[in-house]
């Protein structure tokens, strides 16, 4: 510990920053109690976030409809940063939003040909830097 | 896409050293359907997962009686893992436990003179090695 280890609320716009220049971020769900944590490959994109999953994947069935927290990290010696953002996802089904998905060039860890994508669209976002 | 991608399950054994390995971890819990997440310092011995956290946060409030899930990941060009582990979550109280916590010898970012313990104990543990 040092009287120096401070951590500082982003702003918005550092948040989405932070989460532009990030790949990978983790979405927790809650169904009946019971909690599920998926690492995932994602796109941030006009204060949206895109995930590309497998049809029938546990994430496309328990994402859908319900609340989520989505969190990224950058974790470095003296600084840090962590942004978490609660929203709803949705599963997109009209072809101009899998355009607008498509358009991020996602790809996933195990890339596969027709993929289910998720938009995240966010209630609150809130991002801290840290430092030592 | 190509064909070669693949997701291996890993046995219990893989999955902790993969735990061994790793510094931060993001735990997730759910509290009447509001889920929330936290990157977090761990470290992990003897198949339980211990995090050092500030009296009175967040964590430390709504991380304890609850199920949570906690996971772990590396993500590499060409290979990565991920471990997701399910269980519960206690503040420690007892001395013995807290100089097994102590034992570990884990810091967190932002260090407090006298944390507050969590220890996460896993009813489940599962792990995936992704290749391509």
């Amino acid at each position: 510990m040092t009287d120096r280890s401070t951590a500082t609320p982003l702003t918005d716009e550092q948040s989405w920053e932070v989460l532009g220049l990030q790949k990978i971020g983790r979405l927790a769900t809650a169904v009946a109690g019971d909690v599920e944590i998926f690492p995932v490959n994602y796109a941030a994109t006009k204060r949206r976030i895109f995930v590309r999953t497998a049809p029938g994947s546990k994430l496309a069935e328990i994402a859908v409809n319900g609340r989520i927290a989505f969190e990224v990290d950058e974790i470095g010696t003296d600084l840090a940063y962590s942004v978490v953002l609660k929203g709803t996802a949705e599963i997109l089904e009209h072809d101009d939003d899998i355009t607008d998905a498509e358009a991020t060039g996602l790809l996933t860890y195990l890339d596969t040909h027709k993929p289910v994508w998720l938009r995240i669209t966010p209630t609150e976002v809130s991002g801290r830097r840290f430092t030592r």
